[in-house]
């Protein structure tokens, strides 16, 4: 049993520093090089992981000899590329989330990983989220019995740029993909979508073709029921809310308090919420990681799986579809 | 202005009593007979109400020229008729919901109302509920900004017989009705909806027609986008939640805890949930009449009005349309 | 048994006619007269109870012939005469708490309503709040193990005028005492009591030999140990809170939201609080009317009882006591 | 301004390897050698930390010429020994709670920083919680007003073994000391105390001459009174809450849930809560390390300062003698 993992990781944004200040925290992993196209990046990233050395030759770091584990953390357009070159060095990768908008560059990848048998991690950290990963465990232990209905509420607290709308892929595509994974790992595979979008907040999102909020009713191939609501600004907060209802319980995750504290005030009282997606997700953004070098280390393939992203990514082309042509559209016309 | 009321009130069974003694804590309101086919139970309704006579004569009661006001609970399939009785003799009537399920003969009331000018309620309680009532207020302040998103969850505890679901309307017509009346109440008129059910509860559901579980999505014609679930069964007890999220804020109405004790056990604390719809809704119950009389009393139109009932029956009609046609329906389809 | 009731009600202020109010909604209870210093008051509480005669002469309404019952809401100093009144009369009563802030006094009354073997019950309310209810159910049937701890916390919205304060007794007689009697409905006889006060939201308290705010800790006589905290004003809201704490478990009742909704707004949400106990205890007020009645009918003595104010009142007086000689003070010291 | 530090970690147990694991989280912060008794405890927390050598020779570790802050995890009776080791060397160091359970060997030390001018942090973490932290804020920006009353009650999971209990100063001391060190942080100076307490979890706590459970009265110098509960088990899990209220509001930190899960089943609803200390306070002991650092690089003078710690410790026998002596013991006693 491999113990020790020695990880070329590329790309250091914010994000990328966050996963690298995460990594410290696990036995047995050492980050070797930090890759990034810019070097100050590279260097900040070098410095929060205690890496070895920090470098702008991003191929030369997932080849390097003493790299055993590729990271990929770099935007989404380069995800392909970099997953195809960890797969051609023949090293288990990790990659942030999407692997990509389109369908067939992602099956390619996912082809490719498949006949290589490596083990690929996609970051959906939702799923290991302590309230997800709990619920998760319940319903296999059939806690709350046979799974009828399911309904998932997820918005941003404040929209992103319009210039990254406009080749985000969608707000199912780029947004909703998170709780259509959760819908994949909660309830199981989706049938058939009907979607309604609108562009509310900003007619810009009209203006390059995508909505701003969108509110969608799902069928899974198990019987289950779902709806969707899915908005670029909630004003309350980063705002993601769960439930799955079964014949015996239902579980629901629901935004949590910011913090332990409650203010009264004239006859009320009032809680804090999370802005950002990083806060309200810390502890899944570390335990991602962990679960991902656990896999590796137990040698069980790690999830969720390139093939995972591949189906996801299936649900929400066929959500934005229905979307455009106001129909209700199966998963399997998306091929 | 009038400030005292002679009531005739037909229909004593177990909503009715519940009404009756409501009747009693309200200023300048007199129950001078109770009516029902039942004599037993229209003498139980006199004595819960302190009224001064019981009678099986439900014409009678109405035309007694000691009543000024007719209130209406005896089962469904009457409420037109005696409604149309109550317009006839010309006096003002207050009667639960629906008016029918059968939208020809409900807009015949509906105009009779019209063109008698009389006060009619009809008895959608939950706009009385002081959670949502309070929304409803906030909402008309422009405390939300512009509204956005509509959400419901809507749950029996337990499912009616069979035999009563056979003649029921199906879910949308019977169970949903109120979260329909809702939507037009806090958000206004719905344009579009479209809807899937199943019968996963008990397949006797399907043998009579209907569906025991159902999701929907709804676009108003203000531009809101919602979607709603509703069941038959919900083991965790009568589940009603509704969310109305806005440009600036959002209200959330949920299912309140039955009691104020949290019991805390191993590693977990605890609250209970109220079974029944009467116990969750027990002031909107007593709310709703308080409405009518203030208004009678203040000459101004009650809400809901029957034209209220008439409109949300056709948006109920819609989905249930959408349901068995598998398309999106325009509630203006409906006529 | 009994069945039917036919009571004087002395008093008709507000709390008498919320009394009245809930009494038109308790089967075979018959409001017969109601008495009051103001006839004015008097006919505004027959009107809510639908009684039969409105009168100032508070003796005759005892004496009454047609009169089973006696209810006292009158002023406090008035309560040891009515309740002798009726205990001369040989008639059951329930009256407003307390008995009297004077232990001689209150002692007398007990004596002889002992003597008499007549079934009176004290306005103690809070006993039969669902919350305080179900966990005294839950203690009693060992769900939370032997009981360790107790605490309460307890908070008027606004003080009341300082001319009331002058004659109230002091914050443990007159406010407190609903949280030592929920001490002895919960957990059983208080054996010492520590507590500590002051002055600090009015200097007039002080002036009138009063505190506006205390702490104490209690020792129980099963060895549970608890603190309380009391004041007289909370911007918050009327604010209640009771912990059982046990070697199995926890119960809480805690002060509850006024509606079931939550209002989320900038990066925040808020839930409304109670401003009065008359609000906060809607249900309880009606209920313990009901208890009364149910104790009447099945032959049961009602509780609480003439004693258990008694009871109370000693712990009450001893907290005063130590408060102003700043030691622990046993309640045995009282007599 | 300093920006760089090397850190000699001494201690390298569970909470050592806690801490260890969260300076690699810290910028500018590169422990440099970890020293234990157990050289396998302190080869552990150098993989942990990353760090460049482990040891079991305490004194060259603090001595050595490349480390300049000390930061001492090891067990509580070499605390004072070793923050003097420190003093001696100039070093500015971070040291677990408590210094000492002795008064005056807590002096010495204290003394000794003084008179060094080195800054020295003690680790009572709850101060850096974001619900205890936030709270204090606002009572410093006047949001609540004038403070008039507090209340903590404080509740470990499982007692700890009695061996433990033989040694560790008392239930005050030992476990209320954190309570104790929240009242002055948030609150201010406390004058007197006056405390009982029991043996009823386990008789081998009263054995040892301590309780297990024990209740407070607390009246601050600034006039606000405030009651304290403290338990050595609590089946329902760890368990903090504290309550401060004010002229014009009220803040309240309650144990949080473990997971943004709600778990429904029959009629009733079910959150589950923490076990552990390290569990609920985990970004705590992260924030309490990077303030440390915080103060280092600014040059501001940490806190909770040894001298805190001091007098939190005075106050904990001050409520050790009450419990003992059964009267209110003043602070200015302990000297």
């Amino acid at each position: 049993m491999k113990t020790e993992f020695r990880v070329a990781f590329l790309g250091a944004g914010r994000m990328g520093l966050t996963h690298l200040r995460n990594l410290t925290g696990i036995k047995g992993v050492r980050v070797v090089v930090v890759a990034d196209v810019s070097l100050e990046a590279a260097e900040r990233g070098k410095v929060a992981a205690g890496a070895e050395r920090a470098t702008t030759d991003i191929a030369a770091a997932i080849a390097a000899p003493d790299v055993d584990v590729v990271m990929i953390t770099t935007p989404t357009p380069t995800h392909v590329e970099l997953l195809e070159a960890a797969v051609w060095a023949g090293k288990p990768a990790w990659c942030e989330k999407p692997i990509s908008q389109d369908l067939a560059s992602t099956r390619r990848v996912v082809d490719q990983i498949a006949k290589a048998g490596l083990p690929v991690q996609i970051g959906f950290m939702r799923r290991f989220d302590p309230g997800y990963a709990t619920a998760k465990r319940r319903i296999d232990a059939g806690e709350i019995g046979v799974l009828e209905r399911f309904s998932a509420s997820s918005c941003d607290f404040a929209p992103p740029p319009i210039a990254y709308i406009a080749t985000s892929g969608g707000i199912f595509v780029d947004q909703a993909i998170h709780d259509l994974d959760l819908c994949r790992f909660l309830v199981g595979e989706i049938d058939e979508v009907f979607a309604w979008g609108d562009s509310r907040i900003d007619p810009a999102f009209a203006e390059v073709g995508d909505v701003d909020m969108a509110v969608a009713t799902l069928r899974f191939a198990n019987g289950t029921l779902g709806t969707m609501q899915v908005s670029r600004r909630a004003v309350w907060g980063y705002d993601t809310r769960t439930e799955i209802a079964g014949s015996t319980g239902k579980l629901v995750v629901d935004a949590p308090q910011k913090t332990p504290l409650r203010h009264y005030g004239q006859l009320q009282s009032t809680v804090d919420h999370f802005a950002s997606f990083p806060d309200r997700f810390e502890a899944a953004y570390r335990l991602e990681m962990e679960a991902f070098f656990d896999a590796l280390r137990e040698g069980r393939p790690p999830t969720p799986s390139a093939a995972d992203a591949m189906e996801t990514l299936r649900v929400a082309i066929a959500a934005t579809r229905s979307l455009r042509e106001r129909r209700p559209v199966k998963v399997s016309e998306i091929v």
